[in-house]
């Protein structure tokens, strides 16, 4: 039990890290408090500071960790600084909330999942679409078996354009294209509203569509340093007998779709729009509840963080995602473009 | 040139021959004819020969080809005949048009080709869905190269209901499930208007859903034959480069939905609801054109019908489909049953 406020350390103040403020701002300064900001830029940590000034600023992470005062650690950098400011923190004694994709690979998320068991701390990745009302009902749905077993599911992260917040299309810092980038949200939705099943074997397809399309609309700064893949098809089977199909697409000319759907052999449940459909007797049967609170990407940023921090307040393990789930995510993405590299399946 | 009506014969009077007989009825008797039908159930080939009073009738498919007097017979029977049939109707000297699934594997689709090679007649595999005018449109628009490369293609087969119109529910019968009897529709045009590149992986999964899904609506003399997959998901490479992911559902709790879409290196084309939507500059144009005539099923058979029965008439090719296309689809179809069974990609 932590009678006084946690004491969060930002590091990367961009556009993640200003979802992450307001809603730390919103539990109130006896909860959480930012006590330390970290930017390599100028201007985005001077923003920070006025936003938190009793807040310390530095601009390498290592002295802002130094003084081993901070309980928690947000990492909102991009992947390729994730698992060395990961690492860091957890030796400082911060909990860890890192930002997708989570590491450039496996074999990094397996150093910082070690490190925080040999530290007796917690990493989290930040899945923030599980704390949406809809994400959690369907998981509490499936787990109670009313609806049958998982068989198949869909995972989309289709856009119509590329995402240029950050240089997620940029291989080098960002590890991944749509796939990493963004598909990883709705495929960690998919795998663990269906019970967290283990990879078994993944084939899949990449290829890059930008600058043939999108080329003119998006500022040419972006143009040399755009490396990534924005188009993707994957099969993933698991050990349960489920098999998912993945779609991530920057370049789409259809709307925006980004969500999951999940066929059980009793019904299919679908995240977005939210829906639960149920073969009754034979029909198709609409048992789509009405649901408090909303599925906003903000709103569901500031539960998961609220979440955090009142589980570290009351010294409670983070229970809503586990090493296992991080690291098969992990792999599958691993997998994905080990597939499409080879132009085989790849077997776990 | 042939001066005379083609005579035809039906083998099979069933469900899809009904659609085939109002087709060339309406092409008048000058032009073709049904010469011949032929059915092992009596009420079926009692209300042939009420249509067609001229043709004689029989029970068994040799007895009705032993006069060699056809021309053209097509094939409406369950696929695990399709085989016997073909060959004996090219050996009696009739080009044959052969409903879907071809054959129950690529041995027996070499067989009949290499047939009908020797005997210089023609072979076509009951794709009918290609003459609507929305899939002549998009493949001649594709070939064209305006719209760049093909990239990524999806192929669905979704129905809230499993086709009970014939036991394509059963294996031994059918050959396969929603993959084989139904999607493969689907799959064809988007391989077709893709430019008919070679498949060289395929990656599937199938499941059963029936009758935990769809159990109490079905009559209850097809649940102990129902053994086909009514669900499928795959990826399949290709060797222009460009990958499709496959879905087939025979018990989706949404509605319908049996189309293609295609992804180019500009643009993304839609069979049903048939759309274009082009990258030009870097925004999504719809370029969707006006079409005469439209895209119903039984104007699709009959558009088939009528050109075969035209070409046949003034001695020039079928030249909607070559055998190098159907040997492809029936590869894919054959390897998705193979990687599903074993649980691999299977490489061709």
């Amino acid at each position: 039990m932590l009678d006084r406020a946690v004491r969060i350390g930002m590091i990367g103040c961009g556009t993640q890290a200003n979802v992450h403020f307001a809603g730390i701002k919103a539990l109130g300064a006896d909860q959480a408090t930012v006590a330390a900001v970290c930017d390599l830029d100028d201007e985005r940590l001077a923003a920070a500071c006025q936003l938190w000034p009793a807040a310390r600023a530095a601009k390498d992470y290592r002295d802002m960790l130094a003084p081993g005062d901070l309980d928690f650690v947000i990492v909102a950098t991009m992947p390729n600084t994730h698992e060395a400011i990961s690492l860091a923190s957890l030796d400082a004694g911060a909990c860890v909330l890192c930002e997708k994709p989570f590491m450039m690979n496996v074999a990094q998320a397996e150093a910082v999942l070690s490190k925080a068991e040999e530290t007796g701390l917690q990493v989290q990745l930040g899945t923030n679409m599980r704390y949406m009302p809809s994400s959690r009902y369907l998981h509490d749905l499936v787990q109670g078996g009313t609806i049958g077993e998982p068989v198949f599911a869909k995972a989309w992260g289709c856009h119509d354009d590329p995402p240029v917040w950050g240089p997620h299309y940029h291989l080098a810092t960002s590890g991944g294209g749509v796939l990493a980038s963004t598909l990883v949200h709705t495929l960690d939705l998919a795998m663990w509203v269906g019970g967290s099943p283990k990879p078994l074997t993944v084939s899949a397809a990449t290829r890059r569509l930008f600058p043939g399309k999108r080329g003119p609309k998006i500022d040419a700064a972006i143009h040399a340093r755009y490396d990534a893949e924005d188009l993707i098809s994957a099969l993933v089977r698991f050990d349960n007998g489920a098999f998912y199909s993945l779609e991530g697409n920057w370049c789409s000319e259809k709307t925006d779709f980004h969500s999951f759907e999940l066929t059980t052999t009793r019904a299919t449940v679908t995240g977005e729009p939210f829906a639960v459909k149920v073969d009754v007797e034979g029909e198709i049967v609409d048992q789509t509840p009405q649901l408090d609170g909303d599925d906003d990407w903000f709103q569901s940023v500031h539960t998961q963080d609220a979440t955090l921090i009142a589980q570290l307040r009351a010294d409670e393990p983070w229970d809503m995602q586990d090493a296992r789930q991080l690291l098969n995510l992990q792999k599958v993405v691993d997998a994905c473009y080990e597939s499409a590299r080879t132009g085989r399946e790849v077997v776990l």
